[in-house]
């Protein structure tokens, strides 16, 4: 029988600048009663990689540029927050009031550049937001390498956030970092049934993995950060999230 | 512990115009050894829903316009196929070599409005192309209808497809018609941990579903066109698709 089992991993609590991901995951996995075994995926929401990378920005820290303070006015936003989303971004594609579309550096389309205030502490020092991981795909290697370490097993990791997408209403889970997982499955030259080339050619294995975990992260719950998926159909081949993304040159929707 | 379990249904084999696909689905239930219970979600791939529907045309029977034959210039496909295309769009958002995106008649914003000419039996007539159902979420509806009067049980249904992403490589499965699930939860007002109300507040959660089914039913092997879910969170609620889609006045990448 085929299936794609995905497991919600909970008792993982507020994760803290320093913390070893891979340590916490064994951790949660072992409290929950699962095993890891080689062919797994653990999908990790981003908010917590972000957390343990202490990926984290004061806003009183933060001094507004006249770019930023100027495209607070647009967007309505803090001066200081849309400073931090320039700094995280290569170009702004679309700036209206609460909306601000960006390329991030990573290559990512995405709003407001991923850094997001809400689920954070309020510290002491006030007002903090919280930054994507300087290198997910480095990221997610480590927690890889660390599961193996720790528990002997090739499981693959994807580290997932939630995006808003052109034309549909909704955000939906997609992968911003990945190892031991590819993130394209590509059918080209895959006969259909009848001997003709398929004309759709790859797929978005790793967004979709990435969409299912979602389902079993929730929004305002943050008390599930990780996911067990077991019966990945294509795990244990390397990727990178820049599979993902459409270079500039193809891109129609810019 | 909170799980979401998804099962290729296989052993449907090939569907004919006029097919009852409840009774399909029930049968491969039964021969996968599943049952049907409330709360589960049958996600259906739209290819044999088109199939059961008879949505298939012939080429040799479509007569292309002149607008038809002069974008197929530009998109390089057959000008019969283009007039399909052109059949089931409201308008063309793009038009290149090999890429003709579109806005659906049903308001998908999808490439060559999901006119699909692989895994079609070629037929004694010569060369034909599957449309898009009718009515997906009346599809899903009778569907859903016909489960529940033929296995007592209340459950959700998903037609899914693979769409193309603006900005992302690859396709990823996506609902173009739901029954008994909602496209859309909303989140609005959930404060977060610390009491602040959340940026991100509708979660897109039929395209999650969706994405994940697709991974079990592949693309070039048409052996898996149906998966059960089991543990989708958000079972039982009532949605339509049009829910997924972003109106014109919002949406800022046409």
């Amino acid at each position: 029988m085929r299936q794609l089992i995905l497991t919600a991993l909970t008792g993982i609590g507020e994760v803290r600048r320093g913390a070893d991901l891979a340590r916490l995951l064994a951790g949660a996995l072992a409290a929950n009663g699962l095993t890891l075994e080689t062919g797994d995926v653990l999908v990790v929401a981003q908010k917590i990689v972000s957390k343990a990378e202490g990926r984290r920005a004061l806003l009183a820290e933060v001094e507004p540029s006249a770019h930023a303070v100027e495209l607070a006015r647009i967007v309505l936003k803090d001066p200081r927050l849309v400073e931090l989303i320039l700094r995280e971004s290569r170009e702004v594609l679309r700036a209206k009031p609460n909306v601000l579309i960006v390329e991030h550096r990573l290559g990512f389309v995405m709003a407001s550049a991923g850094v997001d205030q809400s689920n954070l502490p309020l510290s002491e020092d006030g007002r903090a937001a919280l930054l994507l991981p300087e290198d997910p795909d480095a990221s997610a290697r480590r927690i890889r390498d660390g599961l193996q370490a720790l528990l002997g097993a090739a499981a693959g990791v994807v580290i997932n956030d939630s995006f808003g997408r052109a034309w549909r209403n909704g955000v939906s889970g997609i992968a911003i970092g990945i190892a031991g997982v590819p993130g394209l499955i590509d059918l080209r030259g895959s006969p259909d049934r009848e001997g003709r080339p398929l004309e759709v050619t790859q797929v978005a294995a790793a967004d979709e993995l990435a969409a299912a975990a979602s389902l079993l992260m929730g929004q305002a719950d943050e008390s599930v950060p990780a996911v067990l998926a077991r019966g990945f159909p294509y795990a244990g081949r390397e990727g990178s999230v820049q599979e993902l993304l459409r270079s500039r040159a193809e891109d129609l929707f810019r």
